[in-house]
This record gives C-alpha cells, sequence and structure tokens, in this order.
C-alpha cells in the first residue's frame, strides 16, 4: 500500500484537522504547504536548504518535465527523486492545468489533447494514459489524475463538459496507473466556480474512491471571495478520511483560508516566483525590498521571523543585492518566503491542536493583512 | 599591529612556501586562492557553502562596492564582514584594475583619476586618499594601494610612467591610510611585461615596506608564457619575509605555475564567471556541462572530486538545469569550481609539505592539461 492517511486531530473551534500522510519517502504532516520545484528543482533552492526549513514535501510539474529533459531521461536516473537527490515525498501533476495554460493548444478530445510546447512549439499528445506512464515514470510518491481546467472566466456548459470529461478521464487514469503499489493517484474535481458542477463533480471524483481528492480549477483568476464561497460550498462533501488537496493556491491569506475550511494540501510558485521579484512575505504584511525606503534599513526582513536570513541579512544587504542583481539576493528571498509559509502552517497546526484556529487567523489577519 | 607572516616550510625541490597570515578575521594557510565577492557576495554562493569548501579569505571590489551601495552605507552596516556576514578575513582591492578597464576614463592625474560610473555614467574621482577613505570604511583585513595599471600590450615609456606614479601613489596611500592597527595595506608592483621596469617597481613598493608585495598588471590578455617569464624575473627579487600575492589570477594552470614561482596568494573570478557559463573544472581538464553528450551522463561531474555536488549530483541533472535556466545549475557548478581550485591548493600544500611540489606539479599537468 503505497498510501495511508490518519486525522490526529480536529479543531473543536473550526473543525480544521492535522493529518498525517504515510508515502513511500515519509510521513507528512497536514495542513502542508508543498513548495513547487517546476523543473526538478525548487528555484533557487538546494534540497539541503528545503531539508533545514522542513519542507516535508515538495510538488514538480508533469508538463515541464516531460518536455525537459524527458520522462525517460528521469527513468533511467532512477526517477525523479535519485534524479534531483530529494529523499523525501513528491508529489507531480499531471499536466493538465499546464497544457491549458502555457502550451498553444490544438485540440481538445475525448482521447486526449494534442499542443503545442511552449518552449518550441514542438506536436504533443496526452491522454490520460500518457500522463500515466509519463507521471509513472517520474515516480512520485502522489501523482495526480489528467483533467480538464476550465479558464475563468467560462460558460456553464463548458465547464460542465469539462467536469464530465475530467471524471472519464479520472476513471481511465485509474486504469492506466500501473504502479499503484508504489504511488498513490489523487483525482481531481473541476466545475469551475458553479457550485452544483463542484457537487456533482465532487462525487463523480469520491466514486473512483482515489486516495486523495485534489480541487483543481481554482485561484486561475477568479476573485478570492468567489474561490471561499465554492470551498464554503463544497469541502463538507468532500469525503473526510481523504486528504483533500487545494491545488495551485497559495498566498498565506488563502492558505489560512483554505485550512479554516478543511484543506489539508497547497502548493503554489508564489513564494519563490515573488522572492525573485524582490517581494517577501513577513509576519506583519509584504515588503518590497528593492524600494529605496530599505536603503539603510539595516533590521532583518521580518523581525519576528527566526530563519536563517532574518537572523544573519539586513533589509540594506538585501536590497543591494537585488539592485545588484545578485543571485543571492534571490536566493535568500526565496528561503525566507518559502520558510515563512511553512512556518505559517506550523503554527496553524499548533493553533489547531489547542483548539484556537479560529483565533489565530483573526490575529493573524489583523498583523499581516490580506495579501 | 594588523598582520603577522610565517613561513612554515620551503619545497626543497621548488622553493614554493608554505605560509601562515595572522589577520583580525583569522588565520590563512599559504598559497591560498581567494574567490571574488565582487559586490558583497561571491556570485551564486552563500557565507555558509564558502566556509563548508575551507575559502579562508575572500577577495571584495572597491570600485564596485565605491559605486554600490556605497562605501558610507557599509561602514553604517559595521563593516563589510558585517554587511555580508562574513566572519573571515577579506582583502579589498583598490579599484585602480576596475578604473582602468571598467570605468570611462575620463583624465588620469597626478592627484588621482576623474572616470565615468560603468553603471551610470556618473562622474567621480579616485585619488590615493580617497581609495584609501573608501577601504578603511570597508574594514577588510587587507588592502590594497590605488596603483595606475597599464594595459597591454602597451608602449616603455607609458609602462615607466604608470609604474613610478603607481610608487608615488603608493607612499600616499601609506600615509593616508588610517587604519593600520587593524587593516593591513599591501603595495602593488607593476612595470608591464618590461623585466627592468618590473625590477625598478619591486625596488620602489619594497623600500615603503608594506607587510605584503603584490603582483598587478599581469593577466591582462597577455600571453600566459609571457606572464611566466616576467614572473621568473621578477619573484627572487621580491622579499621573502612578506607574502606574494598575483592579482587577478587565475586559471587552475596559472595557480601551480605561480605557487611554483613562490607566489602566496591569488584572486580571480574565473571560477565563478565560467561557471555561471556551464564550464566546469575537473582534474582531468575542462568540461563543458551544456554540451549534448552529457545528457544521459549520470557520472558525477568529475569522478575524482569528494565535493557536495559530485557526491549528489549528476552531469544529465546539472546540464538539464542550464538548459532549464535554473539557478541552481550556476549554484553547483560555481560551487564545484571553487572547491576544485581551493581543494587544488590544499593538494599544492601538502606536495609543498612533502617537498614534491615540481613531480606533483608535473602529474597535475599530465591529467589536467593547460586551461
Amino acid at each position: 500500500m503505497a498510501f495511508e492517511y490518519e486525522v490526529l486531530k480536529t479543531c473543536a473551534q473550526t473543525g480544521a484537522r492535522i493529518g498525517r500522510l504515510h508515502l513511500p519517502h515519509g510521513v507528512v504532516e497536514t495542513p502542508v504547504f508543498m513548495p513547487v520545484g517546476t523543473a526538478a528543482t525548487v528555484k533557487a533552492m538546494s534540497v539541503d536548504e528545503l531539508k533545514e526549513m522542513h519542507a516535508q514535501i515538495i510538488l514538480s510539474n508533469t508538463y515541464h518535465l516531460y518536455l525537459r529533459p524527458g520522462h525517460e531521461l528521469v527513468k533511467k536516473a532512477g526517477g525523479l527523486h535519485q534524479f534531483m537527490n530529494w529523499d523525501r515525498p513528491i508529489l507531480t501533476d499531471s499536466g493538465g492545468f499546464q497544457v491549458f495554460s502555457l502550451a498553444s493548444l490544438r485540440k481538445v478530445e475525448e482521447g486526449g489533447v494534442m499542443f503545442r510546447s511552449h518552449l518550441d512549439g514542438s506536436k504533443h499528445f496526452f491522454s490520460p494514459e500518457k500522463v500515466m506512464e509519463i507521471e509513472n515514470a517520474l515516480g512520485a510518491d502522489i501523482m495526480m489524475c489528467f483533467d480538464e481546467c476550465s479558464p475563468y472566466p467560462c460558460e456553464y456548459e463548458r465547464v460542465r463538459a469539462a467536469m464530465d470529461r475530467t471524471a472519464r478521464w479520472a476513471a481511465r487514469c485509474k486504469q492506466a496507473h500501473q504502479r499503484p503499489e508504489d504511488q498513490a493517484l489523487f483525482g481531481i474535481i473541476q466545475g469551475g466556480l458553479f457550485k452544483d458542477l463542484r457537487r456533482i463533480s465532487c462525487e463523480q471524483i469520491s466514486e473512483l474512491d482515489f486516495p486523495g481528492t485534489a480541487i483543481g480549477g481554482l485561484s486561475v483568476g477568479e476573485p478570492k471571495e468567489l474561490m471561499y464561497e465554492v470551498l464554503d460550498d463544497l469541502m463538507p462533501h468532500t469525503p473526510k478520511d481523504k486528504p483533500r488537496y487545494l491545488m495551485g493556491v497559495g498566498s498565506p491569506d488563502c492558505l489560512v483560508e483554505g485550512v479554516l475550511r478543511g484543506v489539508d494540501m497547497f502548493d503554489c510558485v508564489l513564494p519563490t516566483r515573488i522572492a525573485r521579484n524582490g517581494t517577501v512575505l513577513t509576519w506583519s504584511g509584504r515588503l518590497v525590498i528593492r524600494n529605496a525606503t530599505y536603503a539603510e534599513d539595516f533590521m532583518p526582513l521580518d523581525p519576528d521571523c527566526d530563519c536563517p536570513v532574518c537572523r544573519n541579512y539586513s533589509r540594506a544587504y538585501i536590497r543591494h543585492l537585488f539592485k545588484a542583481g545578485e543571485i543571492l539576493g534571490a536566493r535568500l528571498a526565496s528561503y525566507h518566503n518559502l520558510y515563512h509559509l511553512i512556518d505559517l502552517m506550523e503554527r496553524i497546526r499548533q493553533a489547531i491542536w489547542e483548539d484556537r484556529l479560529a483565533d489565530f487567523a483573526k490575529e493573524y489577519f489583523a498583523k499581516a493583512g490580506r495579501f
């Protein structure tokens, strides 16, 4: 059995829960934020740094790895863990989102999607079976079903068609999955911002009895309030004995709001992407380190943070690194931002243990504001 | 006393020596290679990584720090060590080389040099006194005199004039130096490729009795053989009781040839610069990791290297990182290249202890070739 999930504690104040995922490469405590390592590397970070900041599991992108360096190469290297020297759990997405957002679309048919690479325009075909072949070659602890992700905004009938296809593709993925003994396959709920469709999709996917339930197609440009409304309505209907994964989310406020609604797993490029642009997350909100106001500011990025960056470097120094275009700037800001979100999740888990997540959220937002 | 130098051992085979520099921030064993941290950061590296690879002392560039973030800011931060979080020794150059190579020159006069910044074209004036003020503000363990560096090629009279001015400026630097109790000031020998001028410059600079002797104006584009000829002639005349620093050198073959001629200290951007372009140094010569030949090569960068990069990552993975434009590629290659040169210097010191540096050099070149 590749996968076991146990709920250890439910917050009396909110219903949010602490759980434990048992995976081939280790145990993951939830709620968890998964740093994104798109191309078999969490941008600017080393695996030692990720371990030091207590990253429990990382996400890698099937679409990108398929295009470069190719899943066959990764397989020859001994799988993704071996290739990138990461011995803790990995989750691979299915490429569904990327095919519909990054690639130039050729044609979506029942069989699959013909698309052109965003790298060189070359033509490729992703079917549920093909994606399972790729994800099996990569060998992550958790893999995702190939789904059809609707854009935002999108009319009802188109969202429904994509949702139904996602369910049919999920069944085909389950069928095609070749390594159930050491890779867990999660299903993905679609349905856009339509509550009735979300509930139908939830039933369709739950019927297939995957070991985990993902919510896809959110955080695709819609106002956050709409996302929260969908989650409010949907989450109580998702299986309670399985982890719930809100894909592509996110910002610190969305992590807190997600956990409040019962989400157990998150991933997002946000912390590393904004870091490379010189924006850092703090317990008092965002800070744009390039700003002239920090030129002679010898405080740490966040005086309330105990990460090695905050213990050792000043805002003035990090601002200098960004102004000078130095790689170390991106490194330090990325480290700090990832540490911040992992620290946030640890504090959230602590608040759940103490049955005070609602209080925690209130205190958190009072100080940090909304992202 | 900011500075003490002792010779511990002289190689019977070559006359190369092992020494120890006692500096305010620690002891440096020579011969030593100093990684270059131009803008208060060794490009792509963290200070922890530099310590892990046994970097004993780093060099930082006065010209760059003066322009950005400014020496006054660094001083306010508590000095360069504090600013960049490096508690081991630092050497700052004088900006002489950069003013004559990077900046747009306005005018060189006896008083100093008027130049335009390579960053924004703004006008600045460097005199020996101004450079001492800057280097005193930066607070490195070792600082360099402001010198006039001749280009290559350059006619005799022009080289002689620059050499004479360098000597006069050296005297002014010594006079202007405000922190002799905790910063050591080294003089710089100029004279281009003219052996008689080099000997004259050596006398001029030696007369001023600096605690260390640098050889500037080499490795500026001339064939390596010409540099070696100059060193062959010059080095026996340099003070034996002081460390000898060959500025801006370099490549692994030049390090070996330099030590054979009695050089104790080196610095160069080469290992980090070529690393960012995907070229790595190995005990069997250079390797261009982007080449297609390494696409499915799961060997380490250098099978004869025991650095963490070679212990944990394959050529195929690192090539992938470069192809994907990932920062980790530059990090791993930079780490490996710096480790390689530091390891080379350790092996050189070992060979000196064993009175077999000539044998070592022969074996080394037989396997690694010339860079």
